[in-house]
């Protein structure tokens, strides 16, 4: 059972109100590697693991997020306030609430007119968060990993959001935030360094034909060889006829139909088949123009 | 320049059509950890990136992706071919399409009668694929991390394929692609080995007063203590008092206001403010029914 | 500050696994009318009020919501629990698992295929959450109101979950979670009612000539007379033509141009202009069947 | 059947040009809580519904809203105009052309560049429409008071935008749309009051232990009492023991496993057992920066 | 402005209900071919639209679209009837109402669990219905394309429905939109053919280099020739040399950069780059299993 | 399979950063009509296409569209690369880095602070590429329709793009980028037009009885006639009686229900019936404003 404490995790001290900047903070609120996608990531795991270790560190910072979540939009909220107020009062006069609504800069006009001045669950491009940012699939040799990589990414937005405020308050709270990341990155390091083994994830072996090959898939000015496709861990093919049909069949698929599926096929095949040898005129022919001569005074693109 | 090769890096040889089974496979396709997304996670970084051997590499496994995308499509379109000819040339009485088309199983009705079937971009449920399963934010450490991530969660999900199907062609090539999920991580936790120092990602130090901190959010039964928690590199906080206002502070959020503003918020307080000491008749009391003597004989859901 | 008890608001106690059910019970975990969907509501809600009172109501429910969330999720991943383990550990022949997993029915091949048998956020369609759900504008009078719909709603989901399990241990903590969205249903009513005057919602009033007509819009057999159409507080309005430019203008839209956007319109008319008085040949007219007697044996749909 | 008069429901009068404002007003067009939202809403309860005086009540507005649709969306395109033609027939030259699409304001650069200055089903962040906005159950004692809050939402942000526009035929269309939606709330609270008793919603009595319990789980400074929770129909539960495991259980959730899948659950626990007393070299470890002196000049973020 | 007609535009008469047929129905109701995108489509089309012959053929279709949407939601609703009120009302034990929800087949729980038995506008596998189905952009001769192929998908989808129902009432339902799509693109192919010239679509020219160039991307067993890629009209391209770099150029891309610029990328290319030359431990390699020796017994994929 | 070559197919020569122009250019990587949609589109095709011509023609466009989506994506990352060093090393003031995010306008601050400076797959809205922008459905006479349409969209969206840019290296890839959807358009239309019959699409006709009847459903001023609805193909109708129940029945639906069906919809009836002669106090009366009167200042709407 969650509960709540009305002290913030960290005191939130807003300098002036700023609805521009408040916009870019919904970043890691309601965005993609922001606190919701935090919470809700580690929650899900915790509920469903039966590792007593796991579980119990997943709900701690999971209930952490939640706290971090509070802290953002509490930050969010503080630089919308004046905006919120005249907005819903009514207190400026129509061309002045244009200019501020749409000037203010980067989407806050919607959090204006659409959210009241409020913390929307949006990005700061308005667009609403999905669950589709989580990308827990229940193993956690793969989970771990993914919170892992979460935990890095919020890390570096928080990174780029304190380079952009100088009101110091914000500066410091973004601080704090930024820097829990680093220590939940560093819990569930441990946390997978746990579980041995650990690579490859999941429980089946890969094929050990192809564990160690390097295809060297983009060829020309630019290749590079390093420790990820060179040395006594990779074998490295580079011969196009060698990185197709690696099985040493014709690369060709096949199925096997039933006789009534076949003639279905076939039926259907005949029905749309494509006729090579004949050159129809076709509907763009009909009411082409005329390259070069077009009545319509088309303007030639080249040369440019 | 992408160049394409008619012959599937892995030959694809379907013993017979199965529609349910194509549908399940859709999670490698259009799913979230699927190739397309693969695909498009590297492909992005690689133009973006400047680092040549990180750019190179990218871009190999990128190309590669794509002709894994194609592998695994060519098993979905190999899987769902009778039920193609069969619906497109409406073959079955009316009933028996029906019931073939609702009772294949997990969604397939859809793949077969939105799509045809042939092999659309969306997952196992139907939902269609979109960019925001791709959580690149253009920073390498941090990059890195979510390709490694990426690759462990592909792996389980074609483990899981794997143990769902007796098919030895559609085994054996999930083998394949599986076993290459294993052979990118490598890669890329080389890539990340070869940045030093990778961690904390980013540029930014984190607050050396919270970075080795561990809050203790969750309690009760079942707290565990563990290398994520204990030992030298942790202080570990259990005390609910000295878990908020962390920064000394009163936990209090603030922000300073104009004139102007303070007014339209007070004035926006004063028109919306609830009136605590009154019990107002609400909408809900005009027509609430009588719990325990309900005219409508409600069902009382106690004891159950 | 949020913290977190390892006890659960209400025990859970499954009697046996269920994935089939498992699924349908997402509805209130991911789903629109869920747990998380509340939870969100009244937290962001709560972050940008400036009234004690109904800041201090917020985050009371938020956070009981959070711990409903921690219930159902707990029912998801106990009804899940037996089929994560197979799954994840592929104890199952091949095709049992793939009849197993298909066979469950209703979407559970997504919370297993995908999520591995745990509590993903997704509705019993496997359709990811996303905060489009809510719908919070940050006017008091307008989200009270939206509240109290949203409490009605997910009540009335419960009671469907709860008339399809007969399992007592769920259906009990499922009426716990019902009851509870009663309660507050109750509470926003009282929040809603302590603010004065709270209709209409806001502060502009409405345009006096419209305010009380009712348009009757659709007609023929079924027209019906009731409260919401009739009677003092009601003009009804069923003549077409004064139902439409009711302002008494032509009903014709208008915009002044300057000379230079005139010019450019004029411009994109000619160059895109049609010419009724010709009848092209088209593109369809090109390849038509001849209907009634199409060399392609068509089927006719007459007579059905 | 729905017919259409090519008169508007209110004459639209605009004074000149304006992607910005346009781009705005698409939030009543294509936005969460815009005519389209609306007309579906009614349209699809208007479907389902029964009862001959709800089932007349829901098709009326929803034709309405569709005409509401048609004013608002012709607002936009009048507004659009202007841009349009230069748009589609490149009048301007390129810089000019690049400043007016970057610098009009608000997400009007895709209105243009995307829609080329039409009427697209966006909000005002460029957010397509989607039906996850329709909150629509099938139960009428929910479903109208879903419809009232929508009404009350869609009243506010016509409110917002009267208040940014001074051009007076916008002000007078949009002040008229603002209308109907009180008279519409007007319309679905007789709706549902003629219903007897419409609360709780739907069937299913609650469980008299909770119906009248609120529980105050956020606590601190801030903490209030009104009629949302004192008075004769409350019980007020602070004590944190009293608010968990209410039922008078453990609060800890359990479930019956057949032996197979007890055994496969322990065989994945096994495999991916963290092991506690283990302090594990991390993959963070091998390569971090040494925080304070780190070669690669990082900035520490303290003092700011 | 739109009015209704309580008279359906074709007599709706279901022989029995069928949640999971009404299920299938969706996909022309909700789902992206079905009858709301096309009313969105033609409708926004109209409201941007100068030409005063398509402004009116596009009101008039999407007119008659309204009133299909009414037709086949009707059909949607009648088909689940049945089933909207033993649920509502509870009526069945609980055992049989789980396996009718679960057992009706494709989706149709979603549905009646979430829906109650109504009318949603999602498509057969329960995803919301999204404007981002609607490809209008605001040119005639782009916009008139996509409309007739949005007629013909339309047409395809309501031929395979017709192929899964022998409920005779249904099918000839279905039977009159099918024909309707029909007419539609007749008269859009009309109002295409009706504009001179309309290929290319818009103003500008292609470049005449490039124009008539086929690059035979895909090379192996299956190249084929055709009218498109022969002929007197096409220059066919398969040497991969004259594929890359078409312009002359090296095919590197370029950007100029200021100093300050230049300086700041020198600096993030430092701290992240990749030292190629060492072979760095990696975190997977920390924990890696033994593949072939695992002492976890992990499953040898190979051979299958 | 896919193979890459590391030149471009169009050298990309950028003159200076821009990331709003960055951002524009983004909807051909990741928006709806772009270069990402039009290969999923056609190769997603190619997969399940049986016909080898167009199977071969699929491929090879999808492989060049693959290719364009490169050259864009290069030119996206050219005109960022200036803007992701700043960022990501912080080399900017704070103030001065907001500006700089905050002022070049259109949604670039996304693609800065959420991606990095990189090359998402978002549209210039930074809304996220979806597979619900491809309209795919698995039958050739409607698929080639909707990639005739497609490359038509694409063609005008680089048109505009090319209009607002004068930088002559992105000015030149561009038109080349725009000259090949011309290409490809027409081998579609060959493709289209190799088919016989291919019109209407699909296997069965429509009913004779509205295959050629044109509802003139808009009324008014503006009624128009045209190839489109008048001539020997056209049986116009304009009477609103003969335009509902088309098929000589009612118009009005039904359906046959079970007698347990039928109690349960009667018990549902008379649960959530409304009483029509009734005028009940409702909610909004309780706390009513007095329009007119208002005790909070409310301000009239009219006059305006």
């Amino acid at each position: 059972m969650f509960s709540h404490n009305k002290r913030l995790q960290y005191t939130v001290r807003v300098s002036e109100c700023n609805p521009a900047l408040a916009n870019l903070m919904l970043e890691q609120f309601g965005g993609p590697q922001g606190e919701l996608a935090a919470a809700c990531r580690y929650f899900t795991q915790a509920l469903a693991e039966d590792d007593p270790g796991r579980k119990d560190l997943l709900m701690d910072i999971a209930t952490e997020e939640l706290s971090h979540l509070e802290v953002i939009g509490t930050i969010v909220a503080m630089l919308n306030k004046g905006a919120k107020g005249r907005l819903a009062e009514g207190v400026d006069a129509e061309a002045d609430a244009f200019r501020s609504i749409t000037g203010a800069g980067n989407d806050s006009h919607v959090t204006q007119v659409l959210y009241g001045g409020g913390a929307p669950l949006v990005n700061s491009a308005g667009v609403p968060w999905t669950a589709a940012y989580i990308d827990t699939i229940g193993e956690p040799t793969a989970d771990l990993r993914s919170n892992i990589a979460a935990e890095a990414r919020a890390k570096i937005i928080y990174e780029r959001l304190i380079n952009c405020t100088d009101d110091p308050g914000v500066k410091e709270a973004l601080g704090f935030l930024m820097t829990r990341e680093i220590a939940h990155q560093k819990s569930f390091e441990k946390a997978l360094y746990s579980i041995t083994p650990n690579f490859p994830p999941g429980k089946l072996e890969g094929d050990a034909r192809f564990t160690n090959v390097y295809f060297n898939m983009s060829q020309g000015d630019g290749d590079m060889r390093g420790s990820w496709n060179q040395g006594q861990q990779w074998q490295f093919v580079s011969d196009r006829n060698e990185q197709s049909a690696v099985d040493g069949g014709d690369g060709m698929p096949s199925v096997n139909l039933t006789t009534e599926e076949e003639a279905a096929l076939n039926a259907m095949a005949l029905r749309t088949q494509s006729e090579p040898s004949e050159d129809p005129v076709t509907g763009a022919e009909l009411k082409a123009g005329t390259q070069g001569g077009d009545p319509m005074n088309r303007t030639p693109i080249k040369p440019m």
